[in-house]
């Protein structure tokens, strides 16, 4: 039982996996449906945008030139010919000498290259337009196709839509893109001693939890999860409900129980589920060291450790990089990692990548990772904590004061 | 119409309108489905976690004091008397110099105090356990309640339901909670020269963005919006879609065309509502000084900025923590501020606060700030952006490498 493990660091059990990994199809969707939905085809422009030139505030269009040495003391005097209403197209043509009312938002009149601003203007008892500062060509204005051209890419394959991808999609008028099918995660508990959360505890029983955190993690990559609760540690049944898993899902993630016979179980099934099975049994962590990777039919299998703070540990280190390429996201968030000061020493034994608990705590300005002891398999630790740092398998350890990098929750 | 704004600073304005604001109702949700819910009732747990003590390792159960002094050249050996399967009572009892077989979160024999890993082990031909390190009372294993104990308070009100809340309240068997109502929130657009995004562009008519965009950040606070599109911009109609919305929601948001008229047919719409009407008429801010807040019935109501990027801009600064103070969320993310190392002066008029939409650059491991320049209406500049800095109203700029505090999409 000794050399249970055939143990590889995180990193290259991604690299490993990654390489047999292939997004899921995509499909055609609606934009005001795409939010959180990641592009598969990149997004080209068929338009200018703004489509006109375009005043970017209340005022009067005017031809520059006619303002030119426009002060309080001395002010330009224009005749004020009308006014172009919002939305309306630029029906007035501005001789020299003349200027129409413009909108935010709104068209210049013809001929007219600059805005003046209304708080630089008085309307004189004649009905004439006294202007008290000059404006430059192009002032006030924002030129046709100065947001967006035609021909431009806007959005790049693997981009996820956010408010300001739609905001910018909508303005273009592209009412459906290419998007990658939201993928379906199989999550499957098992394990003799488990119990539904509901139930009152007796003997040696446990609460089925993983289900619901590693569920929720898939939820919050936007993928779908369907939850298969607490599957009996029987191989027959535990195969069957795997088969039917992998069917109906891009991934399916086992959340075995936590003792040897349990963990073996899931790797006999995870080998009978298709080829090729098993890749690799065991990882070079602390904690998660019983991870189990592998694939069947194309389609990535993972058995998680039975302890839940190291399930989520790696669900968070392994399994979210490989959802993220299941589903296309290539262009990872950068907002998830803060740069903190440690404020103690973190030792680590070489050989083995350690993921710790990490509490922030900003003083006088600076950010301080605080390291949250307790034992690793305490739920209360991750509750307490606001993310983790990574001791990579080179390292012995990091030093007090050393700045890290701290991946958020 | 030069005195048009009665403008105050947006701290100014979140207070006094927070003095307004109560939160909506809560409701009974189940914890399975509470993922994203903000707690209105503090969570204490009623029992022990874990329920008993529990072994953290594979390996045997052992009186602690059988083991001292236990080496490679000096085993101790230790009588294997059975095993407490997982799941199962312990119904074994150790007598001195008796060891039985533990599984990572099943249950010590009687007696036991500690667990001995199973590498540390061997069993003789004559089947006694072989024991070659010794272990201290209490290693390897979890007592019951160091997870959680009775009466401990668990979360706290205004906490957001994640995966590891989920997984606390399920290992307590806590199968429902008290949730803040997810807050409803109408956004109405109105304006002349709006289409809808599936239209081609005639004259002077620009898309309806703001709907979506603005839509798209209600949604990103776990609230639920309502659109209504493209009132046109007429007081009868306006107010009576006004009304509609109030009735059915917590929050109504307007998007007013950018003109003057559509900004003043906002204002007009919202006294009507119902009292006070409108409080704030303007905001001392760049961009998004056009910016309208009231009240009607308790409930807030907000005119934002025609221009999108404006729009996007105070939803941010203003809405979101008015939003999140209806919905209860009391506990602000603290994950979404970056320090960052600004790369270029930054000039502000001193009695104006100023949002600065910024890229973040890292190089040689440190975080720069780089202002993104060009004109604010563009929503290009938000798509090219990570977030933005405020610029108080005190401050007449922020130096080149001064440290600041950028705000994340």
């Amino acid at each position: 039982m000794a050399d249970f493990f055939n143990v590889i660091s995180p990193p290259d059990a991604i690299d490993l996996m990654s390489e047999m990994i292939s997004s899921v199809g995509f499909e055609t969707v609606y934009t005001e449906d795409a939010l959180g939905r990641t592009l598969a085809k990149r997004v080209v422009s068929e338009e200018n945008s703004p489509s006109f030139n375009r005043s970017s505030m209340d005022g009067y269009s005017v031809r520059a030139s006619d303002t030119y040495g426009a002060s309080d003391a001395l002010p330009a005097y224009l005749e004020l010919v009308g006014e172009i209403p919002m939305g309306s197209e630029a029906f007035l043509s501005l001789s020299p000498g003349e200027t129409a009312t413009a909108y935010t938002g709104g068209m210049l009149a013809n001929n007219a290259d600059a805005v003046v601003m209304v708080e630089h203007t008085k309307i004189t008892p004649t009905g004439l337009l006294e202007v008290y500062r000059p404006v430059a060509s192009g002032e006030n204005v924002i030129m046709a196709g100065e947001d967006f051209q035609i021909g431009d890419s806007i959005l790049a394959v693997g981009k996820t839509i956010g408010h300001a991808e739609l905001g910018a999609l909508m303005s273009l008028g592209i009412t459906s893109i290419q998007a990658y099918r939201t993928p379906k995660v199989a999550v499957i508990s098992s394990g003799d001693e488990l119990v539904p959360p509901k139930e009152k505890l007796t003997g040696g029983m446990i609460r089925d939890i993983n289900l619901y955190t590693i569920g929720a993690l898939v939820e919050g990559l936007s993928a779908l999860p369907t939850l298969f609760p607490r599957v009996p540690d029987e191989f027959d049944e535990l195969l069957d409900v795997g088969k039917r898993a992998i069917e109906v899902s891009d991934m399916v993630v086992f959340t075995a129980g936590s003792s040897i016979s349990s963990r073996d179980l899931t790797a006999q099934v995870m080998n009978k589920m298709g080829s090729p099975g098993v890749l690799i049994h065991g990882l070079s962590v602390k904690p998660g060291k019983p991870t189990i990777l592998g694939f069947s039919a194309g389609k990535p299998i993972i058995g998680l450790p039975g302890n839940p703070v190291s399930a989520i540990t790696i669900f968070k280190a392994v399994v979210d990089p490989l959802l993220r390429l299941i589903s296309g996201q290539k262009i990872f968030p950068g907002n998830k990692i803060v740069e903190a000061i440690l404020n103690s020493n973190l030792p680590s034994t070489s050989g083995r990548t350690d993921y710790v608990r990490i509490q922030l705590k900003n003083e006088n300005g600076k950010t301080f990772a605080v390291p949250v002891h307790g034992k690793s398999n305490l739920i209360s630790t991750i509750l307490e904590s606001d993310g983790y740092v990574e001791i990579d398998s080179e390292s012995s350890g990091v030093y007090k004061d050393s700045l890290v990098e701290v991946y958020l929750d």
